[in-house]
């Protein structure tokens, strides 16, 4: 049920040899006719070449498929990752029979090594052979995008237009990274809805910005993030009403909030999954920035890796964003118990509440509303904690 | 020779017993004279009550003294904490037979607990007899402000103006914080050099800027922070050559730099020591930010734990920084050794580089001249790594 591909769509999960390991690692999501198609990159200034063709490519009316692999990120290689990006896009272009234009593709892995085109193109020929519209198929293709993930992450979401249904599909990796590789975060939705090249792009925007956006394991932004999303009308089903652009919006962000969510729930060491609620400001921006100081703060993700309810962490992170706020209509809940109101800490269980945060089920809501700059936009964002762990992982040497 | 004091300034470290080891916990800084003072406060919205007595009161051309108190930040203790900030200033100026206003105050330690002022109080008579002028009475005053620190931090700095010598001496404590204390970083600075009110106000920001503002250990900014310098001419050493002024404000800086230092030397569960230089931007503003992005990455600080040369975080990290450059002119050495030349890696003994990082010392200089944004301007930031022990120091549960 949560792997069910859109009309219209095939996928596979092949072994192509990059990685030493022997596991999957060449994707491939392909449509039996062109799509609309939209992208989301990275905003580093240092980006792996594949960033660069998928930019170049992407809005578009005319796309037919994804190769993504694994095992390599095809970044910091000069000259040869960009005709190697090129090279992988033509490869499947020829054996689908469309213009290389026409594919998108994605790397992920080690960066500043070149990547074994030999392999690459060995392996595409059986991962073009692979492709598949069964169950099972999108979770291949999810499975071969794995660097340092422990599990396959995927979605399938049935949605109800007003003359028909419509399915949304997804498949992503996590963001987590073990030196020397960077494995990126990647993102791949398919749907079977009709839409023009327009819609696709300003539905994925907003749903990127509401999801994969605000997602935060440690701060470090990679050179190769990238969402995409696919739309070939295969459903059939016209989208005639105004609510019928609502309601798939609604289900690709629903979408989009699984993959991302199951990136946090799946962060290297990580054993709180934590939701981060922000409430009462005047613009959404505000709200994103407290947001994000509260989610990546060391001194906040250590306090809950122990599961104590540090209110003086956590406001104090609010109190450095940058955003004039008045601190006596500051409120603070953990998981459901006021711990601080207008500014002073209050009252509560501590031991009752500590235990409660013990189940690694973590939800802030930090309330600045009454204030003289308060307002009513909020922003939600997800991640997870600091733990031992973590740095073991991230501290081993491992060339 | 650290730990003289300049002229007609006397200092004191005394135990009142805010702290439950009876370890010293009440610092006084006395001059004999008016000082012209200044102070650089936190910018963080929530601040402890002895932050907004003491903005209030600097600059100023009449200050007195400084009393110091850890164990209790008095902070987010509502009108009380205002209350009891001004009774501390109020009963050192009783004492020195001043007025309240000439006395600034800073308190460390635990938030959101009201100071128990009955032992403040009974303190302070002991505070202002033990005050003195020779040496150690820098170190005790500097060792009463200790809250995490595992040593006081103490530097004395001789300056040769052109007509005579002045001395700048200063004190200070660590940022770093465990739940559910928030230990404040404060540092005091006193010189007998002969400055006015703007001089000393404009030097500070000055050396603030370039010292306390570039360390970091986990991006958390507390809600007490603060530096203060004072000056009380009594060296009665003439400042009136324009070369006096930027002598002393190398000075006063310099004694900022060794301060800032050892705090970041003595950050929790540190094993590196590390300098982050960034060069060849068109602003100071674009330099800070790439080392600030570079310094707080935990994927950047973790390498460096593990000894790992690992060129990739700290470009990436500079590339999310916000700042459009054109990674093809950007260049990485660590500790001298060129590892990422001009967007690419390059070949270099990595062993041999990991075993030297392994000394402690680390030194990142991250070049960017000759591309189309490129410029002159540079920052230094000062950080340290982030080990197992600095999660488990503040994922520990204490209450």
């Amino acid at each position: 049920m949560n792997d069910s591909l859109p009309t219209g769509f095939k996928a596979s999960g092949t072994t192509c040899g990059i990685k030493e390991s022997g596991t999957p690692d060449l994707s491939l999501f392909v449509s039996d006719v062109d799509c609309v198609a939209a992208g989301v990159y990275t905003t580093n200034r240092v980006v792996g070449a594949p960033v660069d063709v998928c930019r170049e490519r992407t809005p578009s009316g005319g796309i037919r498929g994804i190769i993504i692999n694994s095992g390599n990120a095809n970044a910091c290689t000069g000259e040869t990752g960009d005709r190697d990006a090129r090279q992988m896009t033509r490869e499947v272009a020829s054996a689908l029979g469309c213009d290389e234009n026409q594919v998108l593709v994605c790397s992920t892995g080690i960066i500043g090594v070149t990547l074994p085109m030999d392999k690459v193109s060995a392996g595409i020929p059986a991962a073009v052979e692979s492709l598949s519209k069964q169950d099972g198929a999108l979770n291949a293709a999810a499975t071969a995008m794995m660097t340092t993930d422990t599990y396959a992450k995927t979605v399938s979401v049935r949605t109800q237009l007003s003359a028909g249904v419509c399915l949304v599909a997804g498949a992503a990796k996590g963001a987590a990274m073990i030196a020397p590789n960077m494995a990126t975060m990647l993102g791949v939705v398919m749907t079977d809805a009709n839409l023009t090249a327009d819609q696709c792009d300003a539905i994925l925007r907003e749903a990127v910005d509401h999801t994969f956006n605000c997602i935060t394991v440690d701060g470090h932004m990679s050179t190769s993030d990238t969402v995409l999303l696919l739309a070939n009308g295969q459903s059939g089903t016209a989208v005639t009403e105004t609510s019928d652009l609502a309601t798939l919006t609604a289900a690709i962000r629903e979408v989009c909030e699984k993959l991302a969510t199951d990136i946090i729930r799946d962060a290297e060491g990580a054993e709180h999954f934590v939701t981060v609620d922000i409430r009462g400001l005047e613009t959404r921006d505000q709200a994103v920035r407290i947001a994000r100081e509260v989610s990546e703060s060391a001194l906040v993700k250590t306090a809950i890796t122990g599961n104590d309810p540090n209110w003086g962490r956590i406001t104090s992170a609010a109190g450095y964003a940058g955003i004039p706020f008045d601190p006596k209509f500051l409120s603070l809940q953990i998981n459901g118990v006021t711990v601080y109101q207008s500014g002073n800490p209050v009252d509560y269980d501590e031991q009752t509440l500590s235990d409660n945060m013990g189940t690694g089920e973590v939800h802030l809501l930090l309330e600045l509303s009454g204030g003289p700059a308060s307002g009513d936009e909020s922003a939600r964002f997800w991640t997870s904690d600091l733990t031992q762990k973590y740095v073991r992982l991230n501290s081993e040497y491992t060339t």
